[in-house]
């Protein structure tokens, strides 16, 4: 199991909450609305900063696969994220992108919108993807949506899947997330809104590698 | 009637084809795979480039809605675009960012994916967009499929309502969309890719504007 910390604020604070927490996370998100302020200077800068580090590019992909995935590839990301309701071409064409690049990049599913998520999960696995993230939309949380209920019925229909759980992980809703057995778990601002980042992040990655 | 050209290469090469078009276009486009290069830079600089040109920034908005959105805004852009397939919420959470901004910001909505366009596209309207886009995806164009049936079929049921076309518009396949009365025309790669782009649009411009 991975814990993901999602960056979705400027470079400078993102940079300044990586800096505390780079221990004890597995991969950093450079989150959607940091890579519409700043491009692909995001993740070209967290990787010179973190050569080792995993990093996901939360493109969001929904159109022009292999263009997109690749633009992100060549920045240094090792993860790029395709949407679930993208066309079947669409997703397909990110995973060649990453298959022809070296040092084996890896396409993340968001399953925002998706209405049969055993079916279209099956279909996406199907056409070679690595993983389906189960995501609570941010302007769903606020109503007290949580994405338990959808990585428990999709563990049950899919036991050997590769899953992730994004949208508004907290410490209290960690344990009851970690029995359904995510790959990934994405936590944002239960980490980045800490008064403490780095004293969240290390109890979380303690309850996820233990 | 408008004609929007859509910028999707890498910021120097976008800044020389508007600096051979902006004459014979309305809206500029900063398309997907810009943002994703340069993030909202690429927004900056088009407008100190144009001060009083339409800018369009293409973030296909999926979630965070206002927050989203307002990236763009603030960053000068006058449109931004939101799927369809979005949540409602995160739909109204843009036409807010919109609404809250100075300056008559408009939110254009992308019909990718979207099953049924006559009732997705009515909620739409009834949640404030600005234009409904029916857009054939990049990945679908090589399969030879054209925006010309959706639009035909969602003006016939939509009379009145404010369409915009995307997705392998030219010059040859214009008259039959322009029979169908879209407010905005999206040309990308017929003007970009083109040996003479300043000639393409400048016959584009005339067709739509006669």
């Amino acid at each position: 199991m991975k814990l993901q910390v999602a960056l979705d604020g400027d470079l400078a604070s993102s940079r300044a909450i990586l800096a505390q927490v780079h221990a004890f996370i597995d991969i950093a998100e450079i989150g959607t609305p940091l890579i519409y302020r700043e491009g692909m200077n995001a993740v070209k800068t967290l990787r010179a900063d973190y050569p080792n580090l995993t990093l996901l590019a939360d493109l969001k992909i929904m159109d022009a696969g292999e263009e997109e995935a690749a633009i992100a590839f060549e920045a240094g990301a090792d993860i790029v994220t395709v949407l679930g309701v993208a066309h079947d071409d669409t997703v397909s064409r990110a995973v060649t992108a990453a298959r022809r690049s070296s040092g084996g990049k890896q396409v993340l599913v968001d399953m925002l919108q998706v209405n049969d998520l055993v079916e279209r999960g099956r279909e996406l696995l199907a056409l070679g993807v690595d993983y389906l993230c189960i995501h609570t939309a941010y302007d769903l949380q606020r109503s007290g949506a949580t994405p338990f209920a959808h990585l428990q019925y999709l563990r049950a229909m899919l036991p050997d899947s590769p899953l992730a759980v994004a949208g508004g992980v907290k410490p209290d809703t960690l344990d009851s997330l970690l029995a359904f057995k995510p790959e990934i778990v994405v936590v944002g601002g239960a980490i980045t809104r800490a008064a403490n980042p780095a004293e969240v992040a290390r109890q979380i990655h303690e309850r996820i590698h233990r």
